[in-house]
Formats: structure tokens, C-alpha cells, sequence
């Protein structure tokens, strides 16, 4: 008998799913049929601050795969502004409402992939729903706020929230020509570096010529017929014709939880290894899940497009009748702003004390190719590593062009949990239009070392 | 009573050591003398090409420390223009001649670093001991090429081999403004790579418009009044105002071997993981030494600044009473020619096969951004990979900018063992300026996989 699988999201987990189930059952076995409540399917959400800034020019360019293709190529039925509004398990079936359409129709399942992503954390604030006030998480908040910048020329923008997207799309609205105000709740943005760290970050904010607001939470927000006109701080008023909101995202799980599959303590859908929920049947990937994190052995929610393609490829491969497992994550992550190039992998120092390691920190100035070769530009490299073992617990990068990607021999290493003791002696390339002889990442690494000797 | 300690060569491995020994033991009770032939101490020699090309304009950029420096800082009597030519073990002495000074005195010593370096190789051919042939090695090297091209103005160059400093030298006559060949004896420039792979640099040797002629072993010389004047291979006569060798290094050991300490199957000083040597009190480190490979568990000679500068901190940390071991090497090397980025660490194809691995191998192209994102280049990236366990053997990459650094990613994997399986899910860094969501070490891994688990 033909099973039918329903696949709910049609971004990265939810199509790489669907593809991998039917790489290894053909359409007369299995059909496939994926709801895209958006306009648009696999698309690269990390590309749109791009879009927004007009660095990336073309729509299409992010668009990976288009319901046509998917129809035409794999035989999958992928349906754009179809929302599920709602998940019967015991019946297995979902109800569907086409967009602008309210009512719905049941749509039968065999199985069924969870893949919703993750919305933006808006703040509970007087306001907060207004017109202007932007959310960057789905392709169509793409166009929405492009369209919004081309149409009513905005001159004065505030980003609420200093996290990756929020510095991204400050420096986009910069590119665009307008004023740009960051208004910030901790002492400097991008919280996912230790302080130390972002303070440079903080200083490349500056440079660019956007006004930073740190240690100011927001208290509300001014409308004038509907529509924003003002970010409000404990501080001062900040006249905007255009918000975003940097705040983070989190999993989009109501949709879940309303049908009764299991939410972990991180916020994130329950998964195993294979990306089974706990309900027989009913799968989940990507920015919605919950994920283990290999340093702290804890379950998180990082909403991030590599772990959406993973995931959303095992829980195909699973369903497929084959057989993989998804490892965890260590929240390594990369973003390129404000000129300034930034990286992280594993635990910051609070996060390390947070998980109980006892821990030290290293921090050291190199620079991206030897002294001497021309192009060399700076790299200030930081270590986390436990005190009584030396093994490495996490690292962040900041610095210029060619620092950041420098992170992933970092995460390398920190898969394999090495102590720097072991690092330190680490075959990596070496010539010196890419670094000098000794690498920033092994002058790190022998001087965690030293800390973690000098501190028995 | 006062130690003595001796150091026979003055760059990276031989004033690591010494550096690294005094910070551990005092002047009054070790005293420390170097002993250079040569004219620096300390410098950068794989900046040498550069300093012909006049990418690297100064001189002195390349020099790390001076004699003097380590006079005034360290209290070492770092002695250039002093050649050791002799070493008496039963007396524990070095015969010392001072440059242009033939007989020489001797000196004692209680301990005594062996720190020689590499020689470059010389082919035994008619002409081949001719004025204008030069290999490059060592600094006073760099100064005697650029000082000929800044005197003679030639206007044909020919490198005679075509391994990294062979191609570095092309590019390095090329921007000096001359005409120039570079004369292979293998079927590719960089045979440290497959052919496949190499067969990319061999294409971006000729869009720079040097004249590749592979597969064409040299004959002879044609010398002219002592100089010589071209090069003759068994398809051509190739007219040269200047040639340089790439032909490799091999350690240097005449020194060593003369005075009776052991030399290994590899061609370089036998060591243990401390450095030292089978002799009581002898230690070497550096080119001169051999190396244990991590992946095929031999002893090899690989002359490189990173092996060096570790080898003498490590033999330093050893004398100066403390503990330290050399882990071995993988292989790892990268350069810049011709505007190809070249990367490999482990085994290649023919090497696995010569250390006895069942293997297959798979190459993928990609991009070293997100392929929509502004400035996305080509990155080829080729796995070897073991055939029943899936372990990962040898990577070489061959792209454009941002491409080769990703080499220390699979070198940390290497180093760990790992199999494609296990690195296919890691958790690498992803942003759209920096890589495709599967970041092309994933992809490749990806697909080393499915080809282990089809070849079963």
C-alpha cells in the first residue's frame, strides 16, 4: 500500500526531508506533500540581511529548489501559502488552510515531519505590534521589508537587539543609506561572546557609524496611525520609519504542542538521534527541534540553516528506511558585520561555568598571515578551556578579513574534546600568505597551556 | 658548574631551542652559543620567494630576532658567518671556522643542538654546478637571487622542478618582470598532489603565462664563461639568464652523519619525541631531522618552518629540564602560486597505496561562499579516504581565495582519526560570506561516504 508523508515547512529541514525519503523510496511507494504556509521553498534565510542590503540583488539567487522543480525533479508535492493550523495524531491528519482562505480541509498522513522553524522573539512591550516593526526570519519578511525600504525610502532605522541578525540587518539598513540607531538590552551586542570579545565587536558598530545603545532596554514603543514612529529606552526616544528586531529566534512549536507532541526544557520539539518525536510516526528537523549540545550534555534550541539541512537529511534518510543519527551541535556559528569578522564555537566563559566546568581563559593577538606579508590584518583569538584537564571547552574569534573561518579547525578539535596540550603540536598549514609560522590557532593553544600548567 | 650548550644552525629549530632552554635555566648556569654560517639569524624562510618577488619589500621584515637581540634579551651568543664543520663526540667539541677563515678552532660543549636545516636538491648533471643556478634555502640565498636580478636585469628565467618553492620562484621571476619556464620531470607541477589535482595548478601556471613543460627530464647545462646560459631538456633548448632549482630539500646531515650521529631511512637525523638524537646530550631538530608520519606510521623527511619552530621548542623545553614530546606530522602544506590556492595534509592517492591502505578517493567542486553571496570563488576539494572503515587518509584542495585555509579543518580531523562518517555531521561554522550551507569539508565528507558505504 502507498504511505503518505506529510511534511509541514518547507524551507531547509522540511525539503531536505522530502528529498532524502524519496532518493530512497519511489513516488508509487511513498507520496510526498509538503505544506509552505511563506510564498517560497528552500531558500537560504541566512541570506536575507543580504537581500535586504542589496548585497545579494536577486531574489531567485536564494531560492535552492522551487515547488516546480521539487514536482518536476522528485515527484514532491510541495505547496506554497498552505498553512497547517492544526495536527490530529489520533486521527492522522492535519488540517490546511490555503492562505487567506480560513476554513481548511483534513489532510491524511502516514507520517508526518514537523518542520517549522523558528519565529523572532518579539518583546512583550506597548507597541510591539505595530506597523514597521520587522521580524527577519522567513524569505517573505524578505521582500516585506525590502519592499518597505524601496517603496517609503525610510531615513532613520532601529534595530532592537544586538545578535547576529540584528548586527546584520543594522549594517544592512546602513547600506541602504539610512540612519541607523542599535539599541541594545546587555553591556555590548553580539551575546553570544564573552564580554571582552564583543567589546570589539561594539567598536566596529561605532566605527561604521551606527549609533549603539547598550545596558538600554526598550520600554515601548511610539505609534502614529498604526505605525511606528519611535523606539522608546529607560534613556531616550529614538525617532524610527523603519524597526527590526535582533532579539533572537525561538522554536516554533505551538503548532506542535497543540497536537500533543512533547516540547523539551530548552523550547525546542523533542527528538532522538534519528529526529523521532516521541509519538510513533511523527518526525521533527531543524530550527524547531531541540538539539544536544556535545560540551555542556545539555538540550538547546539554536535556530541555524546547517543544522535544519542535517537534521532535515537524517529524519529523510530515517524515514527512507535507512539509517543515521544526528550527532548534537556546538553551537558553533560565523557572521560577517560591520567590516569586523566574528566567530564562536562550544561555551563562552559563563556558559562553561553555567554547565559546571571548572574553567580558564586565554586571550591572544596574531594577526591572518605572517607579520611581514602584505594584506596581514589582525585576529584576537580566545580560548575557553577546563582548568584541571586542559581540555578545550570553546573559543571565539574576532578580527579582519580571513580570522573567522578559522573556527571550524577550533571546532574540529573541540568534536573530538582535544586539551590544548595536544593542539598545540597540531599539523596545520603554514605558508605565510595565510598565517604565520606559528598559527594564531596553535599561539592559543600553547598559551591555554601555559595557563592551565601555571594554575595547578 | 656552569652547563654549555651548543647550537649548530640559527634559524627557527636551532634558536627555538636555545630561546627556549634559557627560559628555563639561567646564564650562570647555562651558558648558550649559536653557531650560524650564514648571515641572520631567526628569519622566515618561506618568505624568501616573496622577497625575490618584492611582495615583501624589506629585508629585515623577515628577520624575527638578531643576534644582537638574543645578545641583549636572552644573554645567547648567536655567532653568524660561523660554520661548524666538524663534530668530536668523544671530546665534546665542534670545530669552529669563521667565514672566509679555513682552519678553524674547537669548541666544547655538555650538550649540544644539531639544527642544520635542509639543502636543496642538486641534480647531478653536466653544468649543474654553474654560476646562476641557484637553489633557495637559506636567507643569504634570498639577498645573493635578488641582488643578481636587481644587478644583471635577466630577462629569461628558468625554474628547473616544480614543487612549492619551484612554482613560488616562477611566480616570483614572473613579477620581477622576465619571461619564464618551469621545467617538470613529472607529468604535473606539485607532485605532492594527485595528478588530477594538480593538473588545476598546472593550468593556473599557464594562464599566468608561464611556459610549463612537463614530463621533460633535464639533461645538462649549457654554460657560457662559467655561467650558465641554458637549460637543456630532452625536448628543448631553453636559453636562461637565470635559474633557480624547486627540486625539494633533503635534510642536511653531512654534519652529523661525519661525526657519528645515526641517520634514519628518511634521510634525516634519527630523533625520538624529545628530540633527541641516540647520542647522550645530542639533540636535533628541524629539516634536519626525520619526522614520524601520523597516517602512514613512517619515519619521513619534510623540511618545513612549522615542523622546525615546534621540534625547538620542544628540544629547548627538554634541555632547559622540563618535558615536552613531538606528536609527528601529517603532511600538512599550503601556498599561494599563480593565483590558485593549494592545500593538502595526509596522504595522497600513491602514498596510501605505498603505506599499504585499501583506499578510494572522491572529489567535489563547490564554492568557498554561499554560491549567491558577492565574491563566491571555486574551491576543489578531494578526500582519500580508507575503503572498509571510512576513515579519513589525505585532503588536498585547489581553488581561489578563501579556499586552502579550510585545510586545517580535515587536518584536525586527521589528526583525530576520524572517519568521513563522523565528519560529515560536524558542527563548522556556516554564513553566507563564508560558505555554502554545507561547507564544502561537509559535502566532501558527505560524498566520501556514500562512496565507502556503495563500495561494500
Amino acid at each position: 500500500m502507498r504511505e503518505r508523508l506529510v511534511v509541514v515547512g518547507g524551507d531547509a529541514a522540511g525539503m531536505s526531508a522530502a528529498s532524502n525519503a524519496r532518493r530512497r523510496r519511489p513516488p508509487d511507494e511513498l507520496e510526498i506533500v509538503a505544506f509552505e504556509r511563506g510564498s517560497f521553498t528552500s531558500y537560504s534565510a541566512c541570506g536575507i540581511p543580504y537581500f535586504i542590503g542589496d548585497v545579494v540583488t536577486e531574489l531567485d539567487s536564494l531560492i535552492a529548489r522551487s515547488p516546480q522543480e521539487f514536482k518536476d525533479k522528485q515527484s514532491i508535492d510541495a505547496r506554497i501559502g498552505h498553512e497547517v493550523t492544526e495536527i490530529d495524531l489520533e486521527a492522522g491528519a492535519v488540517r490546511v488552510s490555503r492562505r487567506g482562505d480560513g476554513a481548511g480541509t483534513w489532510e491524511g498522513f502516514d507520517q508526518l515531519v514537523v518542520a517549522t522553524g523558528a519565529v523572532p522573539v518579539r518583546p512583550d512591550l506597548p507597541g510591539s505590534e505595530a506597523l514597521g516593526i520587522y521580524g527577519v526570519q522567513v524569505l517573505d519578511d524578505g521582500t516585506t521589508v525590502r519592499k518597505a525600504i524601496d517603496e517609503a525610502e525610510p531615513s532613520r532605522a532601529v534595530v532592537v537587539g544586538g545578535g547576529y541578525i540584528g548586527l546584520e540587518m543594522a549594517e544592512a539598513f546602513k547600506l541602504r543609506g539610512m540612519e541607523v540607531s542599535l539599541v541594545e538590552m546587555g553591556p555590548q551586542p553580539m551575546g553570544t561572546l564573552d564580554p571582552d570579545m564583543g567589546a570589539v565587536v561594539a567598536d566596529a558598530v561605532r566605527n561604521l557609524d551606527i549609533a549603539l545603545y547598550a545596558e538600554e532596554p526598550v520600554t515601548h514603543f511610539e505609534v502614529t496611525g498604526g505605525r511606528v514612529s519611535a523606539v522608546v529606552t529607560e534613556q531616550r526616544t529614538l525617532p524610527a520609519d523603519i524597526v527590526a528586531l535582533g532579539l533572537g529566534a525561538r522554536p516554533n512549536t505551538e503548532l506542535a504542542e497543540n497536537g500533543g507532541i512533547p516540547i523539551g526544557t530548552s523550547g525546542g520539539i523533542v527528538v532522538d538521534r534519528r529526529m523521532r518525536t516521541p509519538v510513533e510516526g511523527v518526525w521533527a528537523a531543524g530550527d524547531c527541534t531541540e538539539k544536544f549540545h556535545r560540551v555542556s550534555r545539555k538540550a538547546v534550541a539554536i535556530a541555524l540553516g546547517t543544522h535544519a539541512n542535517k537534521e532535515g537529511r537524517i529524519a529523510g534518510i530515517n524515514i527512507g528506511g535507512g539509517y543515521a543519527g544526528f550527532p548534537g551541535v556546538l553551537g558553533t556559528a560565523v557572521t560577517k558585520v560591520c567590516g569586523v569578522e566574528v566567530a564562536r564555537t562550544g561555551l563562552k566563559e559563563s556558559e562553561a561555568t553555567d554547565a559546571g566546568f571548572e574553567h580558564l581563559s586565554v586571550t591572544i593577538d596574531s594577526t591572518t598571515r605572517a607579520a611581514y606579508f602584505p594584506g596581514a590584518a589582525p585576529i584576537k583569538l580566545k580560548l575557553v578551556v577546563e582548568r584541571l584537564s586542559g581540555r578545550l571547552l570553546g573559543a571565539q574569534i574576532v578580527g579582519e578579513r580571513e580570522a573567522a573561518k578559522r573556527i571550524d579547525a577550533l571546532a574540529t578539535a573541540l568534536w573530538n574534546e582535544m586539551t590544548v596540550d595536544d593542539m598545540l603540536n597540531m599539523d596545520l598549514s603554514y605558508a605565510p600568505p595565510y598565517s604565520p609560522v606559528w598559527d594564531p590557532v596553535l599561539v592559543a593553544s600553547r598559551s591555554a597551556w601555559k595557563a592551565v600548567e601555571e594554575s595547578r
